[in-house]
């Protein structure tokens, strides 16, 4: 038999427990700061994505929210070490915790943030462990691969479009893959079928941050909630840019590259001229076609999948829809 | 039956075994800094420890040279992270990380390195993996903690004797006492036994602590190979400094204060008259007494263990005793 699933039950029972969660007490300088980023929200779709993956096959979920929880907790170690390193005074609209604090106490808390993590994960059956620890290592360094991959990209002039998926495959997929094969494997699903869900994950995950770039140009100001064109203003290396740098010849070359080299701007007049440089180019097509390219593979994975529980499947299938068609 | 048990031979096993250990490829950025510090060397104290500990109760110490260099890394790693919090720009006479490559590098690779860390602890036997990882990620907690204190430290006036140990306790010595209980989990003893273990290397690392806080000061200059009176000069609050701050009154106190709070001064003078001051007061011999304390605690829980390796007894016996009495 199985239940109701529903994204609004498990979101709010998560969140309680993530709430709830303690990290440790003194020094406060080192744990005060992991209350902090963990407070400051979002959406929670990494352990949203292991809970519902579970979901597809057993109706428990309250039992694994610990484990759930720890991807969230290495979601945003990876946040406060990135925001050292991007220098960000701001995330999620707070000031960022090396802001806050300092950049010695930042790297600290990340530091017990990520033993914390694998701290959250060892309570899960013992038959189980070796395989998911091993799994979470692999994606932990992955996902460090793909921030300094990152910021390599920002040091050099070219990058190859095959060089960025990668980039954002390591930096954002492969933790939202992993999300939900753990999901799987705490179900007690093999190793095949967890590995469909990772694959999925991994696909509609480079078609997220593909939908980032595009939003960051063509967003609805109105619905956004951030400055729109913001990558286009600091000369982020997105595919948009990318693309637009390999197609570009001539007079449109040389106007693109008189933006990116310019010092001193008006910021409007920048996004506007490079917005306008990507439509000459059809940049957002392009993009958009490469997109549902990873969105599509991705879902004839998830759909090739044997699930026992529909009502689940088709509760992930449009979460992953909604979020495919956000507009911020 | 036992075989001789030999502290060369086993560092020499675990050296090989450590300089053929991969980090991962690509990007160099990431992993070139891993292998450097792996590189620099140092005394492999901890690592030694483990599989001598292992060693007290069974022979083939070969079978564990991975979770044994495991800790290695892990000590690594808060080196390569605090020498970043310190500024500090030679590590072992090279080029710290964050100098030779860039902060931002050094806290990546840092990051990446724990994570690896945790990946050579997790193919020891399945049965014993979760109590592994649990102490390990408590040990590694502790570390952090025991780091901030030593930061919060530097930024107030009077520190206590107890809050000292404490936090010497934490950034040091429990891992020393983790590394051997490690062994003797691997080795397959219960709780009781591997308790003992650590509660030894735990007492022995606070000694090790207070000693090098002593050599800083008494050692002999051509047996020390770096500059004696460094902390002095720093203003470091080691022990001898904070028991000194404790018992010092009337002009001798003004005179400690006058050379702590100096801006610009002959580092020999300083070094010369706080080590009269720390002389005046008996420092030296207290710190000996505070010392020998933790040592002789240790030694008997050491004593107190059943040991079918009376030669491996002896030869980390030995090695203890010689750390004690080491002039550098």
């Amino acid at each position: 038999m199985t239940q109701k699933v529903s994204v609004n039950n498990i979101l709010e029972k998560l969140e309680t427990h993530i709430q709830g969660l303690t990290y440790g007490e003194s020094p406060t300088e080192l744990y005060e700061p992991i209350s902090y980023i963990m407070s400051l929200g979002g959406k929670r779709i990494r352990p949203l994505l292991t809970l519902l993956s579970y979901a597809l096959y057993k109706d428990d979920f309250e039992s694994i929210l610990t484990p759930a929880a720890a991807v969230e907790v290495f979601h945003n170690f990876t946040l406060m070490h990135d925001d050292i390193m991007d220098d960000a005074p701001l995330r999620r609209g707070k000031s960022t915790v090396h802001e806050k604090w300092n950049p010695n106490t930042a790297i600290l808390s990340g530091d017990v943030m990520l033993v914390r993590a694998y701290g959250m994960l060892v309570d899960i059956d013992p038959q189980l462990l070796p395989k998911c620890i091993r799994l979470f290592n692999q994606t932990a360094a992955e996902v460090c691969e793909g921030q300094q991959h990152d910021m390599n990209f920002e040091a050099i002039d070219i990058v190859q479009e095959e060089a960025y998926i990668n980039m954002i495959r390591l930096k954002t997929a492969v933790l939202l893959g992993f999300a939900l094969q753990l999901g799987a494997i705490l179900a007690g699903r093999d190793d095949k079928e967890a590995q469909k869900l990772y694959d999925f994950g991994v696909n509609i995950g480079i078609g997220f941050q593909l939908k980032d770039d595009l939003l960051d140009v063509y967003a609805d100001k109105a619905k956004f909630g951030k400055q729109v064109g913001g990558d286009i203003i600091a000369n982020k290396k997105t595919f948009l840019l990318i693309k637009a740098k390999e197609l570009a010849t001539g007079d449109v070359k040389a106007e693109l590259e008189k933006w990116i080299a310019a010092k001193e701007f008006d910021k409007e007049k920048k996004v506007k001229a490079v917005t306008a440089i990507y439509n000459q180019l059809g940049i957002k097509s392009l993009t958009e076609d490469k997109m549902q390219e990873f969105f599509e593979k991705g879902f004839k994975q998830f759909e090739s999948l044997q699930i026992p529980n529909q009502d689940a499947f088709q509760v992930l299938h449009q979460l992953t829809k909604d979020l495919i068609n956000r507009e911020k």
